[in-house]
């Protein structure tokens, strides 16, 4: 993409409204803009990175072998009535009437409707395990919007609902998420710590929350810093196998990690001094089970391999995928910008042109933008007319994790500049190896 | 995928609500199945279609230079205040209110809120032209929703807005439009006819409308039949040559066709007879120039060249995306179901194995499984537990383009059975060979 063909509205100052560093980052790097309170218009650079994370989604449930599918944003609030949660969802539920007078809502989440189609369409336990799920833009009514798209009204949400024909299966499902979002998670660059968690308005005993550690985070956490090393890298997963999952579940949560909602002062301290650690946290994902809690109260059953009538099974699985983005920012950035990790940023490399208008920089810089592009690796191309300050504060903000700087003086020596985001170290190359560089990079990534 | 993995709950009765073949075949297929009124949830197959044709109208909208983002489903209600439409647009709106009391709406459609995005960050004539666009969900409170997803109440549309200096530049947006609309529609398989039309509460005096021929449509059409001999085929277009899009909106537009809103009989019967055509049209799209509507109302100026303040030239251009998937089924189908064109069917191939069970056939249908999704086939495998006439009916309901068909007799011989849904000739031939012809035709497609 060339940018002077690109609309990315970036601004100097510091919007006065935003108090956390990933919402001034995202409005100033032009990749949001409020549109209402806690609504916000993606503008193309934000959108991009909110399609790669969606993608990443969809990838790690397709492995996981969970369906992908689409409920509606507006839902009955019959369905609501059914479970009893549509008196006891409060003001964070958008209410809506439509033209007939009949009572509508904007989805908060999905459990009464994904149960609703499960119920018509199975009745044998040979038709499970089945899991369901979607991403798609749900609503909450937040008293106070703030800080962006962390805590926005309408954002966007993976959430996934499996069925099982009793605890163990369910139990075995619950397993699978939580390895599967371990996966997405550190597919994004993220380290995110699942911690036993409260239920909430979802219901059930077994829950745990995934935290990215920030300090700007809304929660406090404390955990065994030997929870830090732990990665799950690219070992092999075979998700039917229901005690690898367990395995997985049980190395992630067998050191101390609590919110402080389930902290337990006594437990923490029988760690060892020098591993008891405390800070801030952002929730980017929760797994539930709550049994048959929907299923009972919507007459959801299944006929078991005994020939009995047995209420479904039943869990639910959210990611949060708009506040992903805040989140990463959160956790990756510096005084000048973002620095995204290479796995979801929205170019692969910026070109910087510190000579625009110069007959052999502007035609060695197009050279490369083509032999780049070719090279799937996604360039940004600053090829306005501005000086190179502006040029390399704009690529700063925007945290592009490499940039290839190009000037008459270098390549009067037949070398471009290759500079990572991150360290903030350059090296000298031809714009061949430079591009054979980054190509092995993403390859990897 | 496997069968008795997928969640793909058909109907073996004709539902009493759907009126229309289109209707009555997505909710049997198990593509869709209804929320609330004119509302509904896509089953995971019906999910996959409608993010293929999402797929490309995204590619077809990059290729055309226009830059993808995303605004919220949600609006605030004075920025329609501030163009006057809040009040005009009617009960079709569905308005809202939150728990502060403030009025809100869900979008029908977009003007207004990417108006206040340029206005707030575009000054100067140096950064146009600029066309965003987005795919989002959209709202429109019909009094009677009907067919299924063709005039459903939430449905899913690409809307576009350019932003030009001057009416010349704009023009060129609307060609540009068109050209890259026939391209997706012939991309999908569908013969889509531009007819001028009325522009209705969007505004302005150019506008056309996109009409897929088919006897269940909503308007009535009448056009010159050699307008049905038109391609675009391979031919390259550069988007930003103006004359090349002028002479191609000129080759579409100087036949007759026109919607019974716009007909006009005498012009038509100056047309020689025996290609004077009239029959039932679906809408799937529409482009509108309007001018300076929304850039005077909402005060959006830009500095031209002669450095002098004018307001910006705007259009509109959508695609229904939802609606498209009524559509290509309308205008493809048989008594016994779908017939998915190759380009968005959902699977490339279904696989049928009629004696499961039987070991030298399940190995067989294993290992052509294997193959085919190695070779990105993207196969179906109906391993259930079901007679071949089960199997065929159901392959036959979802329309699958192709199908190989895999027994003990012809494993005897060495060969498998490919069969084509459309014509329903079927040929015997080896297992590679039969993979070797769908890659070859897939990948022309």
């Amino acid at each position: 993409m060339r940018l002077s063909k690109y609309f990315l509205p970036t601004l100097k100052e510091n919007p006065a409204d935003a108090q956390i560093v990933s919402h001034r980052l995202m409005l100033r790097a032009g990749m949001i803009r409020q549109a209402a309170s806690g609504i916000y218009s993606w503008l193309p650079m934000g959108f991009k990175v909110l399609r790669k994370l969606e993608n990443i989604v969809h990838e790690e449930q397709i492995r996981a072998g969970h369906n992908p599918m689409l409920m509606p944003t507006l839902q009955s609030a019959d369905l609501w009535r059914e479970s009893g949660r549509y008196d006891d969802y409060g003001k964070e539920m958008l209410r809506i009437t439509d033209r007939h007078g009949r009572d509508m809502l904007y989805g908060p989440t999905n459990e009464e409707l994904i149960t609703d189609i499960f119920r018509d369409s199975v009745q044998s336990h040979k038709d499970l395990p089945l899991t369901l799920y979607h991403i798609q833009w749900k609503f909450r009514d937040e008293v106070r919007p703030r800080f962006g798209v962390m805590r926005g009204r309408e954002f966007f949400m993976k959430d996934g609902y499996n069925f099982d024909v009793d605890k163990p299966s369910a139990m075995h499902a619950y397993n699978r998420h939580l390895v599967s979002y371990l996966r997405t998670y550190e597919r994004m660059g993220l380290k995110a710590i699942p911690m036993r968690a409260d239920s909430g308005p979802i219901g059930g005993d077994d829950t745990h929350e995934f935290l990215v550690l920030a300090d700007t985070g809304e929660s406090e956490v404390f955990y065994d810093k030997n929870i830090l090393d732990l990665h799950l890298g690219d070992r092999e997963i075979d998700y039917d196998d229901w005690d690898q999952c367990a395995g997985i579940m049980k190395e992630w949560t067998t050191p101390y990690a609590r919110t402080d909602e389930t902290h337990d002062e006594a437990k923490f301290n029988e760690i060892p001094e020098d591993r008891r650690m405390s800070s801030r946290g952002i929730e980017v994902g929760q797994i539930f089970y709550f049994g048959t809690k929907y299923s009972d109260a919507m007459n959801a059953k299944v006929v078991n391999s005994e020939n009995k009538e047995v209420p479904v099974h039943m869990g639910s699985h959210g990611i949060g995928v708009s506040r992903l983005i805040g989140a990463i920012i959160e956790a990756s950035h510096d005084d000048n910008g973002i620095i995204w990790p290479e796995a979801v940023t929205p170019f692969g490399v910026g070109i910087v042109n510190l000579k625009q208008g110069d007959e052999g920089t502007d035609g060695a810089c197009e050279a490369l933008y083509k032999s780049a592009t070719v090279l799937g690796l996604d360039p940004l191309y600053d090829d306005r007319n501005e000086r190179a300050g502006a040029k390399f504060a704009s690529m700063d903000l925007i945290g592009l994790p490499w940039r290839i700087t190009v000037g008459p003086r270098g390549l009067k020596n037949g070398v471009v500049e290759l500079t990572n985001r991150k360290s903030g170290e350059s090296e000298e190359m031809t714009a061949e190896l430079a591009l054979e560089k980054l190509t092995k990079i993403y390859a990897g990534s």
